[in-house]
């Protein structure tokens, strides 16, 4: 058998008959379409929905103080126009929206900007909502897709466009009754994706017709990508294609809202600004529904590497790590180690082949600077592997691959996760991390990931060399035997090192760190167990263990560590841990 | 002033001078492409370079077992083309690539790749590795782009062709001492995304000049986006102008190699597919450099979701999550709750109205099937904010309820923790949901925060009235007796009630865990512990804790919660409870 025949990869055996192609389902054709030789020359109109449609999908909503901290953290940074919440749906949205308004939280240059379907109760109170802002987009929606109308409206075309335009009148009528907010609109045919394109641009014109858009009073047009179910090139055909076919164009703000399902929405609102939209909703770092909405921070931070100026400042408040931050607070969620821009390890480079590139690339920047008398930040920006000076956004290359006494627990537990597996507490990161203080101003102010590792051990961990048992402290585990009943208390037989000397101490306990509390004590130790975490190190039963003990002794409150394949052994190892840590702190001050 | 002055968005202050377009960079020009009409209809080649590229880029690159485990998986997923290692760089690698072949691990349809620089010692020494391979490609790569010629290697186009060649010329020499290996050779111009397309083609032709490819011996020509510059589009236009431009097209395999600074790496590889391209390489969830390769599950799941076979099992050994685990095992690093198909929220409702459309998609799935006298699995795949079946990789649709959804102030798992102390693990704040749903479809969807705890007592810890054991289920516990020493296996004796009936069970292991499993087993039960965790319930060595372990019962992956006051029972007491509740399901579903 031929080579080519031999190595043919094979069907996967997978249900791939359940599916059809898009291009069965929904028709986008466009041979004529401009897009794909325009080029962005300036930033979009931003909607940033982190405080909606971001909120919607959180295990944990936001709260009062989680929401106001992103909402201004969204005025810090440009944003003028952002979805505060779904207020006719939620009485947390609704008290938020008036707490913005009668606390007078809204700068004169933002507006607020409220979702609501399309039902003349949740109208009404939307607007009750927004009585009293100084201006205020409404923003309309209802389900416009195939399957929606099929399987969740049951209507056809001409019912569905009836629920739009009777929102669109309710709109009209219940704005009569906030005569001092200047009102905007914003219709999205939801589930866009999945609408026949004349059907879409059917029913935009028919909201159209009641909004009536002005040069003053433009109307928006959201076109959300509510489920990415294409390619993103077919995506901007779409865009293109209604762009021609909008009436009032000229007073239409079209606008995309693009998901992340098949991870391509960022090329998803990137070609379809292209093709003509003027404006794009998202999130900062993704977040939003399954796999979320388009990530603000990467299309902003793209405009800005081909020098095109987003109107978004992602250094606001020292840089994109305190973004970073404040967004991990408000979602309780992590940005991902490798997200463009804000992710750990995106101005990192392991290779020494990058390593040596960049180097040099960072060496003709100084010495191109130096021969036009001028400084390195007034030349472009060129440096292999390096997409943007990683400073401009408050980062710096080397910051993940070092430790220095400045970095804080933050770099020094990341790298304790990430290199070893250890997931600190948060009060044994705050100890270690002035452990790792005592070093560096010891030693000089830099720490390799490795020499962490050493400091670690040295403090928290039993030394190797059995003959160096000394430096270790006082006691060492040998060996253990346990018995648990259900009624009772388990005993524990302990074989111990105790300075030296071998000895067998049996006690019982509510468990075994109770039992071995309790035979520490027989040797004249007074221990109080105060917290303790453990996890596996990775996955398997069979995988090592670290446990975490914050123990007080005597009238020290200390962490001790112990790694073990058994969990018994590792927390019982770990309290030995934190006694030897008081002890030699005690030999050390006498 | 007027509103949209008011509101106009202002300049960042942000460095944007320091950035010249790409446009102003490198002169992309297609306006006659093709690639915009085109749609994917069969998949590409696939190259997983996890080995290489991705290990690359760990702070802890993979050992042997890590890689070991790594192969076998893109082995059994269908993988044909391997990327396993940069033999010459690293000693590691030259061994991992000794031990394939000596220990005969490649598979007769597996093609081993190997990446070398274009140095004579460095070649030399990728055909020792290689030597005894059935079949191998060498890889060979030189650094090309304006910006490395520059500052890099300080060499005019000349110099750099000459690199190529000469590599190229080298590797055909070496490739004389290994005559029982049949070679393949793929080139790179690494930083391609940064080098002028007149230069481009020229060095690949000038290679493919010396490898002379054939019809039985094609030549693979990878165009890496090394660094992404730009829109995907233009990646696209550059792929086809390269296809259009290099010789012996026909013999060429034209190949991707995206990395994702710009967000975009997905679409730059699909855009670039329908552009011509006849592979591509990338890793498994998007490990790599910086912002990472192109996702090989994401482009494989892409096809899938369009009816078209990736020709890669995604749900091998169980389903995506199967899959997750080893290369979250191998990377030592997570995979993100968004990451398309494989986060642990992408098939996750949060919105009632979205809740409501999905159950509605489903019922009108079965009432279709029903009505063609079928199943389900027989008919298209249409549920609104469900782009594929989560069945088809071995996940369920996870409808999360909120609790106290009127004051927003949390979901579920909030009240675990805020009124019991419980810190649910992620993948069981799902799974815990789910049960809850059951729970509110039965009786109403209003859950107060006492019900919550009866349900999850119920469903997740032993009835406190002994007389109605058996609605717990097969196993309760009574008592253990361990023993544990400095070397050789921990023992456990365990006092089980079995189906009513007091037994006693002896095993070993390296620690209590590893010891209960295997005591399981000897009744008949097999499980595998895949993840746990634990933390004391408050203050205080006498304080309770809480277990949590994720078990593989059989078929069936879940999770059992466990609470004692000592920290090994809480554990085995966690695996019992996995065990009761696979054990129930079946006997419910028979």
């Amino acid at each position: 058998m031929s080579y080519h025949s031999r190595t043919a990869q094979q069907p996967s055996g997978m249900p791939v008959h359940k599916y059809r192609p898009f291009a069965d389902q929904i028709r986008v054709e466009l041979p004529d379409r401009t897009w794909p030789t325009k080029q962005i020359t300036k930033a979009p109109r931003w909607c940033a929905v982190d405080l909606r449609d971001g909120n919607q999908a959180l295990i944990e909503p936001m709260n009062a103080a989680r929401k106001l901290a992103m909402f201004e953290l969204l005025v810090q940074m440009g944003y003028k126009e952002i979805e505060v919440g779904f207020p006719s749906a939620s009485q947390t949205d609704f008290d938020f929206v008036r707490m913005l308004i009668e606390e007078d939280r809204i700068p004169d240059d933002v507006v607020i900007q409220v979702l609501t379907q399309s039902r003349e109760h949740l109208i009404e109170r939307t607007y009750e909502a927004i009585a009293g802002a100084k201006q205020a987009i409404v923003h309309l929606y209802n389900s416009t897709s195939v399957l929606q109308r099929e399987v969740v409206f049951r209507s056809d075309e001409d019912g569905i466009v009836d629920i739009a335009v009777q929102g669109a009148r309710l709109c009209k009528k219940y704005e009569e009754g906030v005569p001092e907010t200047e009102v905007f609109y914003e219709y999205s045919p939801e589930s866009y994706t999945g609408t026949e394109l004349e059907f879409a641009a059917r029913i935009c014109n028919a909201v159209l017709d009641v909004f009536e858009p002005t040069a003053e009073r433009p109307v928006i047009i959201n076109l959300p990508a509510t489920v990415e179910m294409a390619t993103p090139n077919v995506y901007a055909d779409s865009i293109e294609w209604m762009g021609r076919n909008l009436r009032y164009r000229e007073h239409v703000v079209l606008s995309l809202h693009p998901h992340n399902d098949r991870g391509t929405a960022v090329a998803a609102a990137e070609l379809g600004y292209l093709a003509g939209a003027d404006r794009i909703e998202g999130c900062l770092f993704g977040n939003g529904e399954r796999t979320g909405n388009v990530c603000l921070v990467t299309l902003g931070m793209n405009l800005f590497s081909q020098g095109v100026d987003p109107e978004i400042d992602f250094a606001v408040g020292g840089g994109i790590d305190h973004v970073r931050r404040v967004v991990e607070f408000c979602n309780q969620m992590a940005v991902p180690e490798r997200h463009p821009y804000g992710g750990d390890l995106v101005f990192t480079a392991f290779s020494g082949s990058h390593q040596d590139a960049i180097k040099k690339g960072l060496d003709a920047m100084e010495a191109r600077a130096a021969a036009e008398g001028t400084d390195v930040d007034h030349i472009d920006w060129a440096v292999p592997y390096l997409p943007i000076d990683p400073k401009d956004v408050g980062r710096s290359y080397e910051a993940i691959i070092r430790v220095n006494s400045q970095s804080g627990k933050g770099g020094i537990s990341y790298l304790m996760k990430s290199e070893r597996d250890l997931d600190l507490p948060r009060r044994l990161q705050i100890e270690f991390s002035q452990v790792v203080q005592r070093y560096t101003d010891a030693h000089g102010s830099e720490v390799t990931a490795d020499a962490l590792w050493r400091i670690f051990t040295d403090e928290y961990l039993p030394v190797d060399d059995a003959s160096d048992l000394d430096a270790w402290g006082r006691f060492a585990l040998r060996g253990t035997r346990t018995t648990s009943a259900e009624e009772g208390p388990d005993t524990l037989a302990v074989d111990l090192v105790d300075g030296g000397v071998d000895r067998t101490v049996e006690a019982s306990g509510n468990g075994p760190i109770a039992a071995f509390v309790e035979a520490l004590a027989q040797v004249g130790v007074t221990v109080q167990v105060l917290d303790y975490a453990e996890h596996a190190l990775s996955a398997g039963g069979d995988a090592a263990a670290a446990a975490y003990v914050e123990c007080a002794v005597g009238d020290r409150t200390l962490w001790g560590v112990g790694i073990d394949s058994s969990i018994t052994t590792a927390s019982l190892k770990a309290i030995i841990s934190a006694v030897n840590r008081a002890e030699r702190e005690a030999a050390a001050a006498r």
